[in-house]
């Protein structure tokens, strides 16, 4: 062990997991670690302080550790100011650029700590200087990779960097406390309906925004209507979906009980269809869905809600898409932008059934945003809150249900 | 039942199936039938003829039940010329378009059958008259609604049109035949990764095109250098993809071992991590996955054995993506274009370990076409072969050993 | 083609599917068939009509052939009366013996069809003749293989049974329709609820009985109290679950909220723990679940919703099972016998949540049985469908909103 | 906090998870705590020591937490011998009893420490003083409710307990190390299957007992030969199984290839058919499995091996089964008591592709023993993990794959 170096960490360290995984990770990077000083929270509210030194082989071993130990929450002790290296061209990051985590941040600039603005795991810190002549404070942005442009102060190493993963909180926290994430089959049902609604109802009595992202089993398991009714009562702030979602749910409105034929009962194994092709075709030629609805051709839904209630909706392209519809934006970095609005915006973020929507959505939000996945596919579920805040619950039931209960709940008060 | 119309159908029409689900989509559609004429296949090699008025209360539920009975392969006793309408704008089709299947399928035309070239579901079908004082013929494509422009000639009603849905072969036909389809879970692995060997050893004897549709499990799960080893042998003729598989897999070349820490060890929930960023970034700096490859910075994997066996490959962007790397297609109507053109050339398609790019692969394949759709989650193959070609079949399988299986059978002969 | 009989088929045996199935049986099974005879029915009403003759290589080929000719639906024609072997020793059938399906079956005997009584698929079937002397028809009952007795006289071979599958009914027949079944994730989940609840009434209002079968998720997810409302209020006529289903719902009772502490929101990955074992351990001391009532130690839930209301129910053992509780029957055949009588005496039977009892369960019914399947996972729904009824529905959704929902419906009227 | 009570810790505590799920046990249920030493362990072989003071409202609240603190490895301090109270009945158990762990665990008696023996989940602890003046120790057993007999000494309470649960090893420990459970979807099958490999091969070099735990779809999968190569070859010492893995494998065996039809290529969606009733009824002519292989009736096949090998195997029957086969123990009772003796005598447990069998050989097994599940639905592995041991590996794979590969692996040097 040749090489080492000095981190702390402090705070409810211990229950927080935060302590085990420190050592854990350097034992299994086949580190060694020295504690030289450590003073344990005696009660409850009293916090741990760690400092302790890790040695590795090499000076790379090392700084993989550190890379992990920060993420982790660990601070190299003694900071220096973070490292700061130029993009040496647009899309182009430095060697060893500093990887975000989605945790609150904060980096040494001149001395002085910074937060990170828009938290953002994946993404490279760009630090601005400002004029600090004209008493400008420096401001450090994530910047996701295509966004990075040639010349940006990009934070490299693990120097100046301080990360703050969520701690268990002492007071329990409910169905979005610390980690209670997991997947809940073993939970009831309607005892955590309940306790999603309290938190919308929370969110809404303090003007805060509830961003819905939407997969199309919504329309086919009949959530729709329930749906429609919480944009209307205003319970829903924005919406992300896919053309998908979109076409299912106007289709439904255009010709779901046309013909005199239920023609739902036929099997349609097939991803489109005469109607879903055509209710394309008729938005296209009115010019978009709110041109749609302002002409009166739509007049019920989850889209004309959004519509008529002016609730922004981002409708993300894909390459299994029909049509797609006029409203869709379909380049995937643009879309991606416009999700990342929504989702840094957004106080709580209902996913329902949808994977690849809801990671997109996950991809860009904070971890202090709370985050409900609901999907009958227990992957699904896993797959969201594996990436996502340690504030997410995930509940594995029926979309078909959950919305009609989650509305009941809300509206019926 | 005060409308009728007299439809016909032809072929081993039991034992296909079709004869009882038209009788069965009239009933259930409110319709009636009588049949007419009623010539049994007296053996397996003689076909059987039927020909059947049927009945509607109304011409709407009447329509709607022919646009069924042509789908499954019926067509309209003393047909007349497909009806045409001009597309009134881009990207609008006229009311009453006709919606592909994607069965091979005829348009008379003049008094002509035409057929229709690039069978591909969900479509609308234009007319091209060409130059009849030249001798041409006249022409029936398919066109997805964002290719329609103002002024095409498109079919509409159910006039006029044939499609021949695929018949139970009287062979057998092994895994390939008739609708074995369905998930394979209770069939013996190893000799199902044999039959799909022969398949595609027959495809590269006769030079045809096996494409294979990759997600980034391949990766994950240890398949990779397999799939390699097939890409530089010679049986792979195109690869699918988006931006998650070839990063990950470029990622395995440029990090996989060094560090002298195996980091694939750790838990590293997060989509991206530092290496994963880093690597399109390095990527994005030398301008794309070929340049890297000719400047000897990747030197193995799968994407590398494209570049140096010249097998084109797609990589289609999606809203999750980190990234791009320089070669992903971030638009979705280019990349569903640049899909399609590998789907029609494919005469095999083998679809690994990824919903996503399987479902935007299959929509654009015609039901001729060979398809194998492994996934270790049925949902997934059950979802694919929902929407699939009735040669399709579908194994619940660990991707992780199934390619190299697969290699072994066919490279160690 | 050396050997051949003759087979008749009679019914809507085309858009059933049997006549293709036929077909199909025979190419796959290397035979070939010739069409002697074919009236097609004209319409909705008619029957059809095929006698055809079926050729083979070998005698044992034929026999196989029409084995399954035979299951589907086709009788031999000319039938000579079923041929009878003595079981040779208690618990052995003779070589050749006729394995039931659970469709309604007939058996010729001394020149009269008599239907088998308790139809149950994989059963023998046993005739007794009784004494016509004193007036006494033969009957014919399916046996298990652990009944069967020696001397028993056994149906072998083909001659002299028919078999009649479930056909597609005239009227659509709704939800409960002809293989309407398969696994309806695209259905609205609050509609499906509805029909189910109205087949309820429906047997309700006409004495029928109904058979619930439970698993131990039922109390997790919160569905215990509105089932315990439904037994109370007379929607369930017998219930059928494990040792684990008991137990639980006991439990609940027991210590749901004892303490001070809600101890449900510990993170007990252990299958038992100590209150389980305690449950278990008081109601063996007073005797069973019934004593327990009696002496008012329980007071609420399921369980005791049966004692009350005197619905009986079945536990039966599994070797996972801690305890297990007086009341729970821990031999497998005797078990089976307990379940198979319940099955029986069911008009419909509602499976929820539990893989292990469903297909016991399911095993016993004949397919003219209404059965629901609700599960979350789509694997155990396809499961229990495949060797199911074709009267089967199936819900994949969560049984914490499934039950609430249905009792409203059922309830709230 | 009206009482409070001291408790100690000591070990690696920290990396392995146990101080702070203490700490977070304590607070999530309503108490506090005050530390009153801590002495960190400041390297990486050095263990920490804590001694706390737990404090809570009322008794009953603190006997709840120090249960769960036990559980964890904490152990009161200054203990006083275990309280001992006798059975009152058969399988009843006293108030208060204590509910197992699976992890080794120590019960003082008469002011000495004994190790309990077999230790298993959900049981109570039953100490037998034996004789003193003949030297004899007190012994410590666990007992299943079942087994409780009125009169045994049964420990209750929290005092004079030490619970030793998995440390995180210091030397990582590969694939079987601490906690690297979960389910491993995202790591190499082919690496995975080597690691499985070495442990089986250094359990047979030290003459350690391999236990492999079967399900049926090992045989419908394909991996039936390979796996009775293994037991051939002596890589297994005891199999456990149910009657219709049993019945599967000799039906391959009698039947596979009978006919001059492969059986197998007919969809069979039911459970049995004639073959499979007829081997059972074959079987049970012959008197069991035993009996047919001497008299040369079966003569390959995984139950062949095991008998020609004296491989011991129970089969447990369910209420599920056909038949059952004359060596398959009925009752759960009296199977459970089988099962858990092969548990206890295993030092590795491989557990395929079933999760009834899987979770009955799991409740018997104590922490320490060496176990992989193996299945193909990730669900039945994270439930298996769950109730596991620390050490317990999970793979989703393919059965039907995996055992050709790992056969290939021990086999094939």
């Amino acid at each position: 062990m040749t090489v080492s170096r000095t981190v702390e960490l402090e705070g409810h360290i211990i229950d927080s997991g935060t302590m085990g995984n420190c050592f854990g990770a350097v034992m299994d990077m086949g580190g060694e670690f020295e504690v030289e000083e450590f003073e344990v929270g005696r009660h409850k509210h009293a916090e741990t302080y760690c400092r302790m030194r890790v040695m590795a082989e090499t000076e790379a071993d090392l700084r993989a550790i550190l890379h992990e130990l920060n993420q982790q929450g660990a601070t190299v002790a003694d900071p220096r100011d973070a490292t700061l290296h130029e993009a040496p061209e647009d899309g182009v990051v430095p060697v060893d650029f500093y990887s975000t985590t989605n945790h609150p941040t904060f980096v040494r600039v001149d001395g002085e700590w910074i937060e990170v603005e828009d938290a953002e795991m994946d993404c490279a810190l760009v630090v601005e200087r400002g004029e600090p002549e004209d008493g400008e404070r420096p401001r450090v942005q994530t910047k996701v990779l295509n966004a990075v442009e040639e010349g940006d102060l990009i934070v490299t190493g693990e120097s100046g960097i301080r990360v703050e993963p969520p701690e268990r909180p002492r007071n329990g926290g409910g169905s979005f406390g610390f980690m209670q994430g997991g997947v809940s089959s073993e939970r009831p049902s309607a005892s955590l309906i309940e306790e999603i609604a309290d938190e919308m109802r929370e969110v809404r009595e303090t003007d805060g925004n509830v961003l819905v992202v939407c997969g199309p089993a919504i329309v086919h398991s009949g959530g729709r209507d329930a749906l429609a009714d919480l944009v209307r009562e205003g319970y829903v702030d924005a919406l992300s979906a896919g053309n998908g979602f979109a076409v299912h749910d106007l289709e439904r409105d255009l010709y779901g009980t046309s013909l005199g034929v239920d023609t739902e009962k036929l099997e349609h194994p097939r991803k489109g269809h005469k109607h879903h092709i055509y209710t394309i075709s008729e938005i296209a030629r009115l010019g978009g869905i709110e041109e749609a609805v302002d002409e009166g051709v739509v007049d019920e839904g989850v889209m004309y809600e959004c519509v008529s209630n002016d609730v922004p909706y981002v409708l993300a392209g894909s390459i299994r898409d029909d049509g797609p519809l006029p409203d869709t934006i379909t380049d995937s970095i643009e879309a991606q932008n416009a999700i990342r609005e929504q989702a840094q915006e957004a106080d709580i973020v209902l996913m329902l059934a949808t994977l690849l929507h809801s990671v997109a959505v996950g991809n860009c939000l904070p971890s202090t945003t709370k985050t409900v996945c609901v999907d009958i596919n227990p992957a699904t579920v896993t797959q969201l809150l594996d990436r996502g805040s340690a504030q997410a619950i995930g509940m594995v039931t029926d979309i078909g249900t959950f919305i009609p209960m989650l509305a009941e709940e809300l509206l019926e008060e």
